[in-house]
């Protein structure tokens, strides 16, 4: 019974059925037929002109995209907790050439306009200091926290005022989408998102992510460094195949909806051991190692967080039993 | 009937169910259950131990093989022709932080000591020049050449009396060894090759190569480098398997030596049209423009090379019946 | 009467009759008879074998130190608010290839074994994170603080069990020797110091720093690194001249000592007004906006520090009439 | 008797005055009044608005200057022996972030439209290879040879057509003005010479060259990169006097004739040996083994240039009775 990550996950069936029909020989790289159709995929789903490109991992997706916003001598202002600063192992380092993270503090790992704004009054304009030139926020939060529509477009108005980019690691997309219940559009490029990192592996995929670029000249650029970072696959038609089938009829959401909906049930049995409110599919909370130990003993597994609490993650396929027995055994802690 | 390229070829159809095998959820990253089978299957294949990574494509295994070697100030000897200098948008200067390729000569695009040493005699070891560390080579090689194993030999020792390191990029290592009839150990590592690019997807993989390293050392520094380079991805145990049913029963080197004897039987019918010698799974024949396209007309899909050549590719897959065809189409010219 | 910085202070007298002795014309770059010297001249001030390399700047020299140290997946552990980290626009990400500064926290810009290891602490050793290679510390430090020779070794204790090679940014590396009263050495390489930033600039020189490597392996690689980043300049001669003539009867301790005098001057009083123990030519002290207008007007130059602050620094010519003149305004505030 | 090289002169005497005039304190980096006259200064000198940086080395204006215009996967087309191919120490592949050198041909190491045509016809615009952003010719070229403002246009024109830009590495600009007897925008920028390198250390200076930007967008880029690249001098108003120096009263332009005439005499002297027309100020001539054993016995210093060669240098300040001497010793042979 596993909660450790959805990062993991198995493939949906849905997914397994494009992969197979995609087998059929195509011309390489992302000439096929199912690389072809992604733009208008995702222009449909945004309701706005926007490129897609797919790459195998979410690293490899906020890089790129961060990399063709910012020049190497320039910075990207993001949470101290975000993934890409304690997570991709030094990654941005590499595809920004040396451009640096600025680090701004704020709640559930969210970043708001004050937060920016501290660090944006600590800079001074002069060549002697790293200049931000882009602002990356992630949707849902290394926390498991949404911004709202209007949170992102304060951003994405701040952004505009101070020259800067706004991008946004949608590795957990989908989950914020459903739990906003708005449109993808809504939670992302109206509010100001210039290129969205959209998150499928979690989320049922096996190996494909969308960079979404609503400027196409950043998207243009990327073409390249996507090449020369050895991310484009000579069989691309399988991961644009994936991309489609989570995109058709909905099935990102739902499964996201899934995944909520059993991070759901147990935030509920957590009560107040929640270190932050449940808006995605991952759970925080206040957890002794001996209760850890228990839930450890009844076949339960997750990440310690710290000395003094777990995380739980759900995913599209989270077993309604399992999920029950695992809110029943928090409950009873 | 498509003669393009081996590198978008139909998978394998035990590939296919190495997949689905793998669907069962494991650990992330690296740390399933069929990474972790990855370095034992190589050291038997090998007869040495070895340590092996799996990463998406080609240009990436190169790249991270060739960065664990060179240091930024450094260089890479290559043939002029070679993929990583043509082909791979520039991936190697970013993967090496600006180290250089220095480009040698050689026939059919292979390396030879003594093109070799005609580089390393222009170099004067100051530091206004850049100062050499790899030599990579391509087996087969980029015109479907193979080095036999004396050949690598004679490159590795070279390397070794001048301090260098060998690389070799093995995107179709297996047609190489198909050929010569040796262990793959004697096309390579025996050699002095201290990592290889070992390929698969043009040889009925979906998205797995393995960089293969002979040195641990050199295998510590890339698990680092691969993540920094967004090629970890979280559902690993997909590319592991791809490579373990490649691997299983000699599945590399059968689908190898059918692209190979499709290549032959072409070869056959081009006669002294021939550039180069077939050795592995590709033509180069010389074929006016008037004769390429009554070959098109006749429905064989294949790429120009220059105004008075074309190539021509066979895969794990080419159809018996197609490749006859277009023998006789070849000879009737 | 400027009390700004010491880093565009006049040019010591014997430092221009160096210049001028080394107009002679001879070999390029560093092959000159001054460079020669270099080694022998440290290595007599070190009690102990090193290598020392002219560059033009200190970031140069740190930056290349620590590029040495560092491979571009690693990291160096320094002060929050290091020069490195602060005021070099970006330089180490530069020269380290996107490698990063993990920040680490600790009283007047010093770093302690405990701030050290508490980011060491937060650090998991897999390659999702990036792992650090060196620890950077900054002697005298960036509030004027200096480490003392134990605190040095206790750091240098530490790097050692941690596998992390030790740099010292010695931008003002006099100031701190001269109020140490210790050897050089002691103040250094004889706490595990690998290398080390050997300011002349601020103290009297024109446009030359040293980087010395009390280990040959790291100075081997930075000659072509020096080359590579375009510091290695053409009349080297008058570089090392430079510095020849700083250490040639202690002028480099003279000068410092004359600075830390000056600067003792003003700390007396300052009284409660400081903000950090003054240990070398640099003050920081509480002074409000009026206060630093009224100093403004009777003609003192400095820079603010925060709202409440003023920065003042002396250097190796300060006018001891404009000391005491500032010293009595100070008083008298 | 020198003729190795031009770049390890002594120092034009009123580049000493100028360094000793600029000895008064002023504000650091490039904020000194001396700085802030070179924007004036080429403006005048160019008869068009332009900025100038100033740096140490003409290696780092090269690759400062190509940075401003090449992002990190694009390529420079550049002579196959251009000094920033050859002699840089790769250079350009740090600065530029591994963007490669794509190589043309050309008698005496100049670039001709045709010879960066047939460069361009060799690269397919796809991904999979690197596309150029810049040329970079050498004004005078590595074998003493001069662009006509004629020459220069056509590639100016050529590169505005293929979009692309424009760098002239002039670290003998001054020579090739004084054989030109044209203005220095004819023989640059107004030719399309977007970013030039203007060297002064080989021609009376002592350690500043000029990076000249004839677009305000690059040089505001530049400043950035370059106190990112350690080149932003605290004492910078020691380059800018340099500098200035040397272009009041044209000194640059007298000393450059100064070279150009020594060079000239020793051409005349050197009849059918030489390898090159003599226009600036480098003489490459065939000459035995035996021939320069004679010559260096005689007292005359030069570097060998392959086994059957000879480099000869002048400079600004060759002696005429050595220049004779040497005349009348190429003679005798």
């Amino acid at each position: 019974m596993q909660f450790l990550s959805d990062n993991a996950a198995a493939v949906h069936p849905a997914v397994w059925q494009a992969l197979r029909d995609a087998d059929a020989p195509d011309a390489p790289y992302d000439g096929d037929r199912w690389s072809a159709r992604l733009d208008e995929a995702f222009s449909a789903l945004f309701g706005q002109s926007c490129t897609a490109l797919w790459v195998a991992t979410g690293t490899a997706a906020n890089c790129l995209a961060l990399g063709a916003m910012v020049p190497p001598h320039g910075a990207v202002i993001c949470h101290r907790e975000a993934h890409i600063e304690t997570d991709e192992g030094g990654a941005p380092g590499f595809y920004l050439h040396g451009a640096k993270l600025l680090l701004a503090e704020g709640e559930g790992a969210l970043l708001t306009p004050a937060s920016v704004e501290a660090v944006l009054a600590g800079i001074r304009p002069d060549v002697h200091q790293v200049q931000p030139q882009a602002i990356s926020i992630t949707q849902a939060s290394e926390y498991g926290r949404v911004y709202r529509p209007a949170a992102v477009a304060a951003l994405g108005a701040l952004a505009r005022e101070r020259g800067l980019r706004l991008h946004m690691d949608g590795a957990r997309f989908a989950n914020a989408v459903a739990h906003l219940g708005c449109t993808p559009a809504a939670a992302s490029c109206a509010g100001g998102v210039a290129a969205l990192s959209f998150g499928f592996v979690k989320n049922g995929g096996m190996g494909a992510e969308a960079v979404v670029f609503f400027d196409p000249e950043l998207a243009a650029v990327t073409r390249y460094r996507r090449k020369r970072a050895g991310h484009l696959q000579s069989k691309g038609r399988f991961l644009a195949a994936q991309i489609l089938a989570m995109l058709e009829r909905d099935l990102w959401l739902d499964n996201a909806r899934a995944a909520n909906a059993a991070a759901a049930e147990l935030a509920t049995a957590c009560g107040d051991r929640l270190l932050h409110p449940v808006e995605a599919n991952e759970l925080f909370l206040r957890c002794t190692a001996a209760e850890r130990a228990a839930l450890r003993a009844q076949g339960f597994g997750f990440y310690d967080w710290g000395p003094d609490a777990a995380r739980l993650v759900t995913a599209w396929n989270s077993d309604p039993a399992h999920v029950t027995a695992l809110a029943r055994a928090l409950a009873a802690l």
